[in-house]
């Protein structure tokens, strides 16, 4: 909240205002729990991102199949090994709302093939995006029922390979085209069903801070949750709702108060920033990391440790 | 859902498309409880909307108050009793979640002038948009609780007054910057302490269709339902979120199944087509009515009476 210490002429990504806060140093503690997730920095390739990651000591990072498919998992994954990182997340499985069986069954097997690839990073979960509705199909609540058989039909096969599902619930703005689960209210009915080690959700701050009873919601997910991302709700909206997102603390949401909730839960995992914004993926990768982690530290690490009451 | 009737060279607006079914000739049967939202021909001056639906068999109006001042309440309401319309509804109090206790007031008495427009055009109700944070504010559950204090303040003065308070939940794309009551079963949670005969909701399939558990809140609602609205989900979602609604028939929105669940409850009230969308502007007023009408011909009326079994 204080720009005393910040060097002066660092600036923001995307505001292009002052930084607030110094740069932390790899190394720095407060870093240990940040990920980077691969869609913040779109135009890096994998190696590109493995590497921004470790020149500014992010020491975990949510990578997403098709960069991972470009260099092949094997390669990906030994790169990842040998750099010292973690994996906090695949993206994505899910897409699995089509009325058409065949659609289905490819779907489930490209689910196969995410499981699998998860397994190989060694990653804490497999996100699922659940899919929107089928082309010219105004049936959300069919397209829901087939989201939840789909994720108990994977279920097991994710046990198998000690792979965890991590649903995500979806801002409803994105209702119709991407994701029919629309709260964290909704994602832990579809997965409460199962074992709290296989099937759990996403807790996106974007995703859900609208959400009346979010802080019930978070509470009740417990041990659900399976990962904690973060990025902001902007007004205005910019033009494509698909890259609407902010960075950490240009917007509206209040950070302290979900990340204290999600960190009551008991949560230690990593925290990953992912932000779509075509602002944001203009501006060069070293900078978008270094303001998302000077975000970090401002405004979330410090509400991830439970307080404790002396 | 058949064109073999439509007249040749009609087109629907905003689509372009050859319209589907033959617009209703004014005096239709099945006209008898659509209405014309101002803001769906914002083009239109009060006198030309009036003129408007009268011209189309349109039998009722939901009146903006911004275009009312122009020619004052008096006339206003003189003008639309001669023309034998109903209305409605009364857009819009509200807007009270400022944190400001001066604003507060401001807004407090800026809904009692609303009241009394209200009451002098005889509507059926008052459409209140909630609001959404205040500057600077991330405290969404704060300004949710300012909502429904300010309501409880309103719903005396306007009992006084025989007027009808209708909340409006709005999709959480509005959460942060117009409305942050968010649900139905929110808008109910904030309804229901109050006189049924006093203050409702408004039912938007936009701001609604995707809602977890809407077909019960519906049911739920009851005699609450003070104003059904359509207009459509389309996506890809229009440049200004401000500006997203789509005709009726060209989006992702079951009408069938929403209309049929309000109806259940009983509702007999007007169903206003608010539609705001820079393309649906941009055609001629007359355009964009017939196209309502067609829309509502073949998508809504046929739901609206609850099927009875001989």
């Amino acid at each position: 909240m204080t720009a005393v210490n910040a060097p002066a002429g660092v600036a923001d990504v995307p505001s292009g205002l002052p930084a607030r806060v110094p740069t932390p140093e790899p190394g720095d503690p407060r870093l240990a729990r940040l990920a980077l997730n691969q869609r913040t920095t779109a135009n890096w390739s994998l190696r590109e991102a493995i590497d921004g990651c470790v020149a500014a000591g992010i020491p975990s990072l949510g990578v997403w199949r098709e960069p991972l498919a470009e260099v092949g998992v094997e390669v990906g994954a030994r790169w990842i090994r040998e750099a010292g990182l973690r994996v906090s997340s695949v993206c994505r499985g899910g897409f699995f709302t089509s009325a058409d069986p065949d659609e289905r069954r490819r779907a489930y097997e490209e689910n196969l093939r995410a499981l699998d690839e998860t397994a190989a990073l060694d990653a804490a979960a497999l996100v699922l995006v659940p899919g929107g509705l089928p082309e010219g199909d105004r049936d959300i609540r069919g397209a829901r029922s087939r989201a939840a058989e789909a994720v108990a039909e994977l279920a097991p096969h994710a046990a198998a390979r000690g792979v965890r599902l991590a649903i995500e619930p979806m801002h409803p703005i994105y209702a119709a085209d991407r994701g029919v689960v629309s709260t964290l209210e909704q994602a832990l009915d579809i997965a409460e069903p199962h074992d709290p080690d296989v099937v759990g959700v996403v807790v996106d701050t974007f995703h859900v801070w609208w959400e009346p009873g979010v802080l019930d919601q978070i509470a009740r997910a417990g041990d659900r949750i399976y990962s904690y991302q973060v990025c902001d709700w902007i007004t205005p909206l910019p033009p494509d709702a698909l890259l609407s997102r902010g960075m950490v603390g240009d917007g509206h949401i209040d950070f302290a108060t979900l990340t204290a909730a999600v960190a009551a839960t008991g949560y230690d995992g990593d925290v990953e920033v992912e932000i779509f914004n075509a602002d944001v993926w203009a501006a060069p990768g070293d900078e978008t990391v270094a303001t998302m982690a000077r975000r970090y530290i401002e405004l979330v690490e410090p509400h991830l440790s439970p307080r404790i009451t002396p």
